[in-house]
């Protein structure tokens, strides 16, 4: 336990806004706000917390998360045994003892009310926190994660530069004869040699027919010269999220396809030039949304024109009609404009910003274009 | 909700065990057991829970799960709503109120004690709980999944199959020049085209010094002529998880090298002999370690021989000194001898077995063989 080790400016930032809020000590639980607090990045196996008190910190991990803890706060850190051959052990039950311990070292339930992630508390840690008052501190930290430091910011870019090696490897591979799956899979490939190691993937990779019902995961279905494939990516390297969409025609477009096309680049492009500091999201999907009613295309636009990215693949602001949060400086967000019209296909493309003093910044240049196989 | 629908022969079971427990409800709440008694495999975004009280059940779930849910169960579900343009939804609070209101619906506390899963529960599902005693029905469940149901080994052999393609594909890319991450990708590739669909994927991947440092992820280390190349692959297909491992040699191998991969094939071989009802997951273990002994190789055989494989990727019984599970017909289980030995490599071997009235058979048959290119 000590208050000597790496410090990142998120927590003492946390710190503060704990303080305002009236809380003497803290327990976070879920692995991505740890992360977002000090850097350490939980397994997805063992249970991780970080318990606050006053200037002290203290995290709770198993012993196989060991070489992901970063080294400054190597000493802040009570290990449990989760792996072992002389006897079977049960991770969870092992945490739970283990954040007991750590919390009577620390004090946390010595006074004061008690910050805790109310919706993302495991009830056996609920021990841990006597019969203190609990403040939620989830609000706060949403409120911290809306604007992204530069080490975020960096971090998301490289999400994106993976999407870009994606995009480029579905432009080759999306061929007449091919199927979904195999495109898929030389998707997958490029963004894992472009990231350099294992990655969690998720996606919409829908062609032809499949193409006007928004998105799917892929399938056995071959694609036709003439079809339109929507490739969606959304991978994360390092705990943070990109997502980025283009849109690839088949050995060839039809008019009415490229028609859609249009509209849907000019759409993207109108959204782009609404992002800077003040607007508000819902105003940014009105824009959107204007383009489409233009073209006469607005009940093919169901969806969102767009969300926040970051260490969650949908987070605030959310670019709906229902949502009010005004835009500022250092948010990242996605725009995704789209159009689906039965027997023609679907067209979606989509692009990763950041809010900047004067408008918004792309946060990778990914050419847009319908063309397979022209990257 | 109802009892007239889709009744799985697990949940009879498990109302029975819960009976003999004194549980007159029960709160299932992670996402694997909800799957193991309804068979709907929750996606990962929206919590699920499933209500049960005497014959009758009801399901919580979002609705964007709705397409997994299956349709016998489709009127015992309640669904919330997780996504919505129309105003920003936090999807656990939705899950929250709905889990509230499925629990006065299903009068989950009117009486009695209720079965919870101790270490798996949400603190914001307490409430529904009300002030009934709680049981934790997690060793029940336990008890339950240690013996396969045929339609559960059918799902492992799917998952096994996966890996069978992934080997083939690596002893076809594992060449002198290649990096451990192009490997990868072509594993990948050949998982995601058998399986016909994206997979959750995880493994080790070490060639060459990184192959006597037992696993890890892949990196871009180029692999060298002489180098040995651990393939270890756990996929999970359809919720249950496979795991089998093949050495490679690239280009070529050595006389210590493939007397190493000699010791553990044949060690491999007697852990394979040993399985049969009656037997001790330790006996099992030891065994193996025999043959590692007898060609004097014990202190380079560091880890377990071996665990069960079913809805999680390490379950009961673990095949090490410290369980004394007796093995019973239908367990399924990976046998992984290994050794590693610096400067020569390490070579690991593994497949999965189901235990059966006289012995184990084994769930694929994908050669074993240091040969890479050979397949």
């Amino acid at each position: 336990m000590s208050s000597t080790g790496l410090q990142p400016p998120r927590l003492e930032r946390f710190r503060a806004g704990a303080q305002e809020l009236g809380v003497a000590a803290a327990l976070i639980s879920s692995p991505r706000h740890v992360f977002y607090l000090t850097g350490y990045l939980p397994g997805e196996r063992s249970p991780s917390f970080l318990l606050l008190r006053g200037p002290e910190m203290l995290l709770v991990a198993g012993e196989s998360d060991r070489p992901r803890v970063a080294p400054g706060v190597e000493h802040d850190v009570e290990y449990y045994e989760d792996y072992s051959i002389r006897h079977v052990v049960d991770r969870r039950r092992a945490a739970a003892r283990s954040l007991m311990d750590a919390a009577e070292r620390l004090g946390l339930a010595r006074e004061g009310r008690i910050g805790v992630e109310i919706l993302d508390l495991p009830a056996f840690a609920e021990p841990a926190l006597g019969s203190r008052e609990r403040v939620d501190v989830t609000p706060l930290l949403r409120s911290m994660r809306a604007i992204k430091d530069p080490d975020e910011q960096d971090r998301i870019r490289r999400s994106v530069a993976v999407t870009a090696a994606g995009h480029a490897a579905a432009r080759q591979a999306a061929v007449p004869g091919a199927t979904e799956l195999e495109v898929y899979a030389a998707i997958q490939a490029a963004c894992v040699i472009e990231a350099a190691k294992p990655i969690t993937f998720d996606g919409d990779f829908v062609s032809g027919e499949r193409s006007w019902l928004i998105g799917g995961p892929p399938t056995r279905r071959v694609m036709r010269r003439g079809d339109l494939f929507i490739c969606d990516l959304f991978p994360t390297v390092d705990g943070y999220w990109a997502d980025t969409t283009r849109t690839f025609a088949v050995g060839a477009s039809s008019p009415a396809q490229r028609e859609l096309y249009e509209i849907v680049n000019r759409a993207l492009e109108h959204g782009r030039k609404a992002l800077r500091p003040g607007v508000r999201a819902c105003d940014v999907y009105h824009e959107i949304r204007a383009v489409m009613a233009e073209a006469g295309r607005a009940q093919n636009f169901p969806h969102h024109g767009g969300h926040g990215i970051g260490l969650e693949p949908h987070e605030s602001p959310m670019i709906i009609p229902g949502d009010d949060t005004e835009l500022r400086v250092g948010m990242t967000v996605t725009l995704e404009p789209g159009i689906y019209v039965e027997g023609v296909g679907g067209v979606r493309l989509e692009d990763n910003y950041v809010i900047t003093g004067d408008g918004a910044e792309a946060m990778a240049d990914y050419p847009l274009g319908l063309e397979a196989k022209a990257g």
